[in-house]
C-alpha cells in the first residue's frame, strides 16, 4: 500500500472557492527527504483531517497562518520514526506532530512528541486523546461550563469534538441534547454515548420546535461546532446566564459570500448570556491534564468514541471534503501506513 | 404648568408597529389618587424616558414584564412627596422611584428612595447618578473591562449611558472612540468629554475604514448601545481576547421584521472574544457603590454630563420617540413640575 520508493506529498494546487474539489489538491512525488541535524524522518501511520483546515486554504489569515499555494498541506500525524538525526528519538518510536499530508516527512525533534502505543490505539491520539478531545475538554470545562441539572446542547454532536463534548457534559450531570445529520448518528448519540436526546437536523424543519421537545427548560450551555440556522434556533432558547462556547462554524466555512442571519445581540441582553470563542491552542499549558483525564475516562469506559478511517493517503482529499458533508462518525482519519513497515 | 386639579396619566393606547407614533400614547385625566396605607402620593418633577421602554411596548416579554394596553406607562421619576400615608416620608421629601408617566402617582414607601437635593441637581438622579450612570459603571467595570493602553469603542456615545461609559473607560487609561450621530455630538465627545476620537456615523459611509483611522490597533473593548451595521464593523476589528458588552440595540428596537446581518460567531473563534449581554438590575446589590463613586467623579469634575430636558408631561411621547432619532445629547428627561408647587 505504501510506496516505499518515493514520497507522495499533497500540496495546495490553488485556493478553493466554496467547497474544495479535487483541483485544490495536487499529489506530487518526490524523493523521501533526509532528516537534517536535530530532525527525524517520520513515516505517516495516521493523518488527521479537520474542518479548521478549510480556513488555512484562504488567502486571508485565519487564526493561524494560511497555507501557501504550491506548498505541502499539513495536519496532525501519528507516525513511526524511520531515522533520527539527533532528534532525540529512536527508529521505531511512535510520535505525533503537525506534519505533511505525505507518506514521509521530516521534523525537528522538538516538534514531535512520543506516543505510547501500549496505552491506547494509535489513532486515538489524533481523536479522543488528541486535539479534538482536548478541544471538547477545555470548551466544556472552561467555556460552556454545564452544571448538574442544566441542559447542554451540542452541534456536530456525532463528530470528533461534539461526541466527546456531549459525554463530558453528561459526566457533569447535565441533560445533553445533540444535533447530528442522520438517524444512524442520532442512534449513536442516544444508544451508545448516553445523550438524553439527539435531533436529526437533516429531517427536522423546525429546529426551535425540536429543541422545545428535547430541551423543554431551555438551553443553559451551548457548544457550537456548526453555526448557521441551528445556532439561530438555539439562541432563541437560551436561558438567563447561559454560556455559548463557539468552537467551530463548519456550516459557514465553504461560504463564498458573507453569510447573513438573524441578529442575535438583543437576545444576549435579555438573557445576560455570554458567547465566547475559543481555540484549544490557548490551553497549551494544560494539555497534559486534559490528555491524562480523557485517558482515564476512556480506560474506565465512561468516555466512548468512534472513528471513521479512510484507507490510503491518496484518499485524504475525499476524507477532508466528506467532513463538510457529514460523512464521518467520530474522528475522521486517513490510514496511510502500517507500523513496522518502514521499507528499509 | 402643572394641572393641580386633575391628574394627567399617559396610558398605552395600543402596541406600536415600528416606530411609535402619537396613537400609541393616550393622555387620560383622572382625579389625583389617594395614597393607601403605607403609600405616598408623589408629584412628578422629572420623568425619565429611555430606549428600553420600547421593549415594554411589545406583547412578547422583554427581560421585564410587557406593559399592558390601557394601563399607565411607567418610568424613572424624581418627585416630591405631597402626602405620606405611613410611607416613611414627609411631605416635601424628594424621592425617586419607578412611577407613572403622570403628574402624580402613588407608591408604597418601600418602592421609593430618598434623594438628597443638596448633593446634586435632581435631574442627575435619573441620569449620571441614576440608572444610566450605573449601567455605564457596571458595563465598563464588569463586562467590557477596558485596561490602560487598550482601545475602547462605544456606540450611542453622546447618550446618557454612552457618554458616561466612554469617560469611565478614559479614567481606566484606555483610548476611547465614540460613535455619535452629528458633528455637534462629535465635538461634545472630543472637546467636552475628552474622548480620543468621535465618529459621526451619519456622515460616514465606511465604518470599518473610520475605525481603522480612529482605532488603528483594533478594538479591545466594545460597549454597544446601538447594534446594526456599526456593530458589524466593530466586530471585524476586534482584537484577540476582546470583550463586547451588549447594553442596548437601539438601532433594532423599532424593527418590524427580524433584522438580519453578517454572521459573527466565526470572528469570535479567531479572536477568542467574549460577548456578554448585561442588565444593570443584575447589579442591584452594588447600586450604592456605583452611585457613590459616580458622585465623587462628578464632584471632582472627572465625570461630566449633559441633559436634554423636554418641558411638559404632554411632550413625553415626543421626547421618547426622539431617542430613536438621536435628538438627545446626554440624558433625555421630561420636566413635569417644579419643586414646592404641590398645589395644596
Amino acid at each position: 500500500m505504501v510506496n516505499t520508493e518515493t514520497n507522495r506529498v499533497f500540496t495546495l494546487a490553488r485556493r478553493p472557492t466554496g467547497t474544495p474539489d479535487e483541483d485544490v489538491f495536487e499529489l506530487a512525488e518526490e524523493p523521501i527527504p533526509e532528516p537534517g541535524p536535530g530532525e527525524a524522518l517520520v513515516r505517516t501511520l495516521y493523518l488527521s483531517v479537520d474542518p479548521y483546515m478549510r480556513g488555512r486554504m484562504r488567502e486571508r489569515d485565519s487564526y493561524a497562518d494560511s497555507w501557501n499555494v504550491g506548498e505541502p498541506l499539513r495536519g496532525g500525524v501519528v507516525g513511526e520514526v524511520v531515522e533520527s538525526n539527533g532528534a532525540g528519538f529512536d527508529a521505531g518510536d511512535v510520535v505525533i506532530g503537525n506534519l505533511h499530508w505525505a507518506d514521509y516527512a521530516t521534523a525537528p525533534g522538538t516538534a514531535l512528541s512520543a506516543v505510547d502505543p501500549d496505552r491506547a490505539p494509535l489513532s486515538a491520539y489524533l481523536g479522543v486523546l488528541g486535539m479534538p478531545g482536548r478541544t471538547a475538554y477545555f470548551g466544556v470545562r472552561e467555556v460552556a461550563r454545564p452544571q448538574a441539572g442544566e441542559t447542554f446542547v451540542v452541534t456536530g454532536a456525532a463528530g470528533a469534538v461534539g461526541s466527546v463534548a456531549g459525554q463530558l457534559a453528561k459526566l457533569n450531570g447535565a441533560r445533553v441534547v445533540g444535533f447530528a445529520g442522520s438517524e444512524g448518528k442520532v442512534a449513536f448519540l442516544e444508544d451508545e454515548l448516553g445523550f438524553d436526546a439527539g435531533i436529526n437536523y437533516a429531517t427536522t424543519d423546525d429546529y426551535a420546535a425540536a429543541l422545545d421537545a428535547a430541551a423543554p427548560d431551555g438551553v443553559d450551555a451551548y457548544f457550537d461546532n456548526v453555526g448557521g440556522e441551528i445556532t439561530d434556533a438555539v439562541f432563541t432558547r437560551l436561558t438567563v446566564d447561559a454560556r455559548v462556547a463557539v468552537c467551530g462554524q463548519i456550516a459557514l466555512y465553504n461560504a463564498t459570500e458573507l453569510p447573513t442571519g438573524p441578529r442575535k445581540l438583543a437576545t444576549l441582553i435579555e438573557t445576560r448570556a455570554t458567547v465566547e470563542g475559543f481555540l484549544v491552542s490557548d490551553f497549551g499549558e494544560r494539555f497534559g491534564e486534559a490528555t491524562r483525564q480523557l485517558g482515564e475516562w476512556v480506560a474506565s469506559g465512561e468516555l466512548r468514541y468512534r472513528e471513521t478511517v479512510t484507507e490510503g493517503l491518496e484518499n485524504a482529499p475525499d476524507a477532508f471534503v466528506g467532513l463538510f458533508e457529514g460523512e464521518n462518525v467520530g474522528k475522521q482519519l486517513v490510514a496511510v501506513g502500517d507500523r513496522g513497515q518502514a521499507g528499509e
